[in-house]
């Protein structure tokens, strides 16, 4: 199988830790794509996913998979053994639930704060993001109180579990972890009064999936072309 | 198990059609809510889904679930049979992927496009979704260009697949269906050009399970309430 990517990124980062939690990354061949040249948005990229969103599944027959979820579900039950998108009817229930809330309350929300009003992306890409319009301050403003309540709503989520969907981790954490990854290179980190958003995200962090994940770090020349 | 919604509209019409598919409508007592005068944005319903949307459903021990895509996993998996959100993990990633697509790029587009750029709300539940800001138009116009484009998009698609995920009937072919729906009470109809897309139409509107689905209608009083 390969997998469009680009080490570094939230979306990305989703599908390495589910590869790593599978014990898979040995059978994928990682093809980086230039996001910050906008490459995803380019022809080539675009028939394999219209969507024109990294990351990219392509599987030996030659078909791509696209969306996270999509991706996750198709490595998770390759073994018969789903435990990130669940075995049994009520876990898949919590799991696909939590998953899509962390989606779109953080992930897609602090994505929308990036994209249409920060100025922290590269001319390139700006291009096909960004909105020319004098209402980007309020959608962006918007979009950031929406990351930031829904930050609030999974702290209170995690003051009664132990991760997202329940006693293990999931899918679901997966996301959300991607999507406070995203806001923290937004500039959108979550508050130290969130203590139990805080050590749910320590112990997420410490897993070895996600510690030892490939791809972790942004690429030396992302990082330079990024203004760090 | 317990299923709060209304009857006639999109989100709900999705867990109808998945109830009638799977034989279940006979297990779930619906409990109507009063979204037309935003029942679903007051304290009550915010402590079963946060989120503030229809349907949740509720199981017999009292959990809440959630978001159609995880309610359409609970009830497809409960008979050990789960044929609309895929058996294999190839189905599973043809489904979820097709599912995400068509509520991003026309089920959600639609919705942002009726909800931010249309005085097609009730007064009540216009404070709850308007954005009273200057932008709101351009918004609105990209959100329904986007809509228009996915259209395009799965007809493409459909033109070389008799169903969205395959050669079988799934969840992403009701997430479709429920954008159209939708689209029809925003006035974004497709274009008859669209000749595959509307080809498919047809062909799921004449499943038993979509023209049979208990709560196809709006309410009358709804229909009253929203000045038809």
């Amino acid at each position: 199988m390969k997998l469009f990517d680009r080490p570094g990124f939230p979306n990305p980062a989703r599908i390495r830790i589910v590869l790593t939690e599978k014990g898979l990354d040995s059978e994928i061949e990682f093809v980086p794509v230039d996001l910050i040249a906008a490459e995803h948005k380019q022809r080539a990229f675009l028939e394999k996913n219209p969507v024109g969103v990294l990351p990219v599944l392509q599987l030996d027959d030659g078909t791509y998979v696209t969306e996270c979820t999509a991706i996750t579900e198709y490595l998770d039950n390759l073994d018969g053994d789903p435990r990130l998108t669940g075995r049994t009817p009520r876990e898949k229930a919590m799991i696909h639930m939590m998953q899509r809330r962390a989606e779109a309350e953080v992930l897609d929300a602090v994505g929308h704060y990036f994209h249409y009003a920060t100025p922290s992306l590269s001319a390139e890409l700006r291009a096909f993001k960004s909105l020319d319009w004098e209402g980007r301050e309020i959608w962006g403003r918007r979009e950031r109180d929406r990351a930031l309540a829904g930050m609030t709503t999974f702290d209170e989520v995690l003051q009664h579990r132990f991760f997202l969907a329940g006693d293990t981790f999931s899918m679901a954490d997966i996301t959300l972890f991607a999507g406070l990854m995203f806001a923290d290179a937004a500039g959108l980190s979550a508050t130290p009064e969130l203590t139990a958003l805080s050590s749910w995200r320590t112990r997420v962090s410490n897993l070895p999936s996600v510690k030892n994940r490939s791809g972790q770090a942004f690429e030396p020349e992302d990082l330079q072309r990024l203004g760090f």
